[in-house]
């Protein structure tokens, strides 16, 4: 009588392969939520924008620069969900026609330690792509996410998000969330 | 005696537990479906690149204006593999010579809810950047692929695939399947 | 009286259960090494970078045209991690002051079939964007990379790597590693 499924490992190797089976789990759900995310954005779907965030979650965008020097305001920032959604509101009303697209393309997501459980230090690249009406294409931003994760009723949303951007010069970065 | 493996969690956190590895063995699939899909083009494999999709597909490349506009018909349509197959075959009679290089980079790959067992719409972000002769490199392309997955014999095909590029001008994209 | 998880599937179905699971908790791995080698490099943690590596790992920088010629040598070429060791030593004394970002975008990962236990091929596509003081941002380096995979105490590390750039003109990426 089989008394376990026959891919039981020996116990020596189930702590390894328990492991890999828990990342690879999470790793899925968490490129999940950065396609999500980005997908969110490039639709200009702003308004569904802060659900990904938590509600005492903190949000900023600056330049690698400022980060590295350890200056706490950035571009934009915002230390709740609810400064998120006045936000969007004030965007839609100072953009009455947006003619250009953006292309988020997230990629080196990489996984940290998690601090709690539910609780998970994230930090992916960035490069955003517009695309004016002309058909012109150029580099719009390149940067890194510095993100903290937090599950939720099992889901994961963003309790804090760095937009962390390669360039000193982002003042035309202001019109859009990133 | 032991009668299930040790790490079976209980009953309550099953379905969320089951639900996740299905989840990250179809993410896995499906990235590795469009990693195959990338290197195929970008090594000018065009002959394997109709393998990718089932007999009856429907191919297409059109702008997101035109998506957004309900318009069925793009720069380039396609409805069957044969299709695809003649395609390729009149590239290469019209590009005698091919100097220039092509890098796919597709992220943001997000995996919808199935369809229908084996049936699953995936959308995913596309950044072509192409290098000429001369070793200049321009953004060639952005948008997003529409696709339809469908497995058949464990393989995933394109049952449909749509490429939305952001710009409207594209021309200059007749050349290469994307 | 269950013997056995209630989700194991039916034997005919194991093998191609198993495999899928071994395939994502092998491609969350992989995943996570690209992750942490993007980092390094774009973080400026070049003395981290050799880590990467085995004892006798190839590494080399390549164009795509004398990677298909077959020629040997590349634009950079060490045969040891020691002559990484001593790569980062010279561009350290050679760059006091290094004003320029580097963002790599690593995609398309194809895994290919392991060649032994522990020892497995991959080839990813790169892009590299560039931000220069003044923010300009520019596209750097785009091509693939063709690696060997070895693993050794549950890490894997690169055994090989060619970085397979599809521009020939590439002088100007003597000064960092890729």
């Amino acid at each position: 009588m089989r008394t376990a499924a026959p891919w039981v490992p020996a116990f020596a190797e189930m702590t390894i392969e328990m492991t890999a089976r828990v990342d690879a789990m999470l790793r899925a759900e968490i490129d999940a939520l950065y396609a999500d995310y980005a997908h969110c954005l490039d639709n200009d779907a702003l308004e569904e924008w802060p659900e990904f965030f938590t509600e005492d979650c903190r949000y900023r965008i600056t330049s690698a620069e400022n980060y590295e020097a350890g200056l706490p305001l950035g571009i934009v920032y915002a230390t709740s969900k609810a400064m998120l959604v006045d936000r969007v509101m004030a965007l839609r009303k100072a953009n009455i026609y947006e003619p250009q697209r953006y292309r988020h393309m997230i990629g080196a997501i990489k996984i940290g330690a998690a601090e709690a459980e539910g609780v998970q230090p994230v930090v992916a690249n960035l490069l955003v792509v517009r695309t004016m009406q002309d058909g012109a294409m150029t580099l719009f931003a390149a940067g890194r996410y510095v993100d903290r994760l937090v599950r939720k009723s099992s889901v994961w949303k963003f309790g804090g998000k760095d937009v962390v951007l390669d360039s000193r010069q982002i003042d035309t970065l202001l019109a859009i969330p990133l």
